[in-house]
């Protein structure tokens, strides 16, 4: 059928992107000399700065693993030897305190490993959990399984019980906020860790049952939109920081939620996921004239306050394509497929870079290439929404061929 | 003479500027509620966050007391009100700890003056002290005086002497740089406090000789580069924060510079402001092919990695304005207003909004409006960068107008 070749042509499209992307940094990341890997890689492969991102390191590690562990032609052993090298710097290096609990990662270091930033947010901390755990799935090293699992929990501690581990003074102005990132982060990782494994499914239970309630705290404005920022009784709270949007963490959510409904096998989450957080980040996000997902909208139609509101990042468009093409994996509504090859059409056009292989991250909203580097520092914020593109297309386009993958066995089944 | 004329057109459209900036702000921005000033403003003049940011606070006293000091047709006692409301608002919540010292400065407020977030660098508190000094000298209070000189002590004391009382670990792998923001504004606050007191310019003498010395440390790769960070020996650092251009900056410098060296009749110095912080910033920062300056720029042309790299923003063109006219006042040198005029032609048809009145601030790099808010919050960044316009536009036109104030007297003279 028609649909049948249209989601073999995408299948082989991703493949051959996922291919360029993971030789663009097996070729030009690895740094021999200290281990690790370099995060600053210029279009044509160039390191413009030594420095080393912990989430980038991390994500590295967890990608090369998941490559390994779940697609054929990765299972080689040049991958798990850049994965177990990364690992080791990152357990040898990553940490800055620990004396008591695991303590805080930092979240860059010098190509030797000192720290130059650590930052007062669970982030880098949470891709220490995602690395540490993959690792440990290839190696079967149960001592890293366990150093996963005791940063996890030291996580959990500071965002459910004591937040005062994290150095950020809380100010009499500035109450406690539900930050979208964290209970996402968090489901992720419960994801991450309960994955085939009984104990851990039952241990991480409620808290992967908090994070989706933290997470729907988010649909706001009667059911109309999703706010990146609410209070921790659920309200919407004043000002820009109540009314931002942001489309691509929103799809992000809407994949975690649908995964997670699936594990658990709940209809009623299914469909929120995929009505709150496919749909209305789509309608509010979408860029009707130019194409493409805005990277900040206001609710109230205020001009945000970030310079870049406007810009198209390569890495909300990953998510939309994974969240489209999940949603349809399991309710085979051509809708969703449609909503994918829109997003689809959009980022295969703008962001691969075909003369050096990669993906460019960070577009005009006019679509033209305004930073061309492949790899960059993150860049700190008051929200956590931009992310050093690095290992985040792999993943992105990994997922999507692993979801690509699922579709693929039922095709006829699917497709008639 | 044409010159004359031309002058005259551009003083005459300065003042209009700057009589709808003030009125803009005098109309939309005050809180006769909790006192002080609201500093998120719609175009159109509506307040979108309530959140008082504390640099534009300080600002704004600042400005209103300068006008109301040295330009007859603000001297009104509605503008002296105001200051004098928003110089009770800072002194009253500013400070959020007090223990030993004057202390740090909230970064911003809500507003009924508790503390959001508190910056660990010294520039809240640098416009405290610009604030309560110029207040001082309006309103005569020596206590407020005194109030912005212990600021001034304990400032000076994080910057040279211990700088942990701003709360920020120093890191193995970051060593202290000197950032060119803290010199600058050093020397800004010399200038501030020792105008017309031959007290003060002796005690602030070695520290103002000292900020020279740093800024001009910042002249790196045989005088063909301004860099924004360099080591504290001033030598060039590696990676791209020690790459980093900032022309804006840079032309701010240097008319920091040439004030300074007027003062100090220092002729060797004026010329290394006008050669080194004004046409280099110029040849390196200008957009040859859409116009305006470049954000920020790297030395060996990689492609920076601020997102907002190639926009263009309003202030670094009113520090241009300021350089070049009050260098041009000085040297008489025509090359130097007819630089003076590029930048004038690119700011004035490009920024001041003129349906609302004062100016938009973030134009793409293309010359679009991007942005379309009259005031906004600061953006925290890694490098001090980036700052609200609230207030700029209204300083900067001030100060070129007063600038211009200084070239009439002179006109026949210099002009012939």
């Amino acid at each position: 059928t028609i649909m049948a070749a249209l989601l073999e042509q995408y299948r082989k499209r991703i493949q051959t992107e996922l291919d360029r992307v993971v030789d663009f940094w097996m070729k030009y990341s690895h740094d021999e000399q200290y281990g690790g890997f370099f995060t600053c890689i210029g279009k044509d492969g160039k390191i413009y700065d030594e420095l080393k991102y912990v989430w980038l390191q991390g994500r590295q590690v967890w990608m090369y693993c998941r490559l390994y562990r779940t697609v054929e032609r990765f299972h080689r052993p040049e991958v798990l030897e850049a994965a177990k090298s990364g690992g080791a710097f990152l357990q040898r290096f990553a940490r800055v305190q620990s004396s008591d609990g695991p303590g805080k990662c930092a979240f860059c270091l010098t190509r030797d490993g000192r720290a130059v930033k650590v930052q007062r947010t669970i982030f880098s901390e949470c891709f220490y959990v995602m690395a540490m755990d993959e690792l440990a799935r290839v190696t079967g090293n149960e001592a890293m399984q366990a150093d996963a699992e005791s940063m996890m929990d030291q996580l959990v501690h500071w965002v459910r019980v004591d937040s005062s581990g994290l150095g950020r003074p809380q100010m009499p102005g500035d109450p406690p906020v539900n930050s979208m990132a964290v209970p996402m982060m968090l489901l992720c990782l419960v994801d991450q860790l309960t994955e085939g494994r009984e104990k851990q499914a039952q241990k991480y239970r409620e808290l992967g049952d908090w994070c989706v309630k933290q997470i729907l705290q988010h649909v706001q404005r009667n059911d109309k939109a999703i706010l990146e920022n609410v209070s921790m009784d659920g309200k919407e709270i004043p000002g820009c920081q109540g009314r931002l949007q942001n489309p691509g963490h929103a799809l992000e959510a809407g994949w975690f939620l649908l995964k997670y409904a699936k594990a658990q096998d709940d209809t009623k989450l299914q469909t929120l996921a995929v009505e709150m957080f496919m749909d209305v980040p789509f309608h509010t996000g979408w860029d009707k004239q130019h194409g493409g997902l805005f990277y900040f909208l206001d609710a109230d139609g205020h001009c945000p306050t970030q310079l870049e509101w406007n810009m198209k990042l390569w890495w909300p468009h990953c998510e939309a394509l994974i969240s489209y093409l999940m949603a349809y994996s399991y309710l085979k509504e051509p809708a969703l497929l449609d909503r994918f090859k829109q997003v689809y059409d959009y980022t295969f056009s703008h962001f691969p870079d075909e003369e050096h292989g990669e993906w460019f991250g960070y577009l005009s909203r006019q679509g033209e290439v305004v930073l061309d580097f492949k790899g960059g520092p993150f860049k700190g914020k008051p929200f956590k929404t931009h992310e050093s593109r690095t290992c985040k297309s792999v993943l992105c386009t990994c997922e999507s061929s692993r979801v690509l993958m699922l579709v693929e066995p039922q095709k006829s089944a699917l497709l008639g």
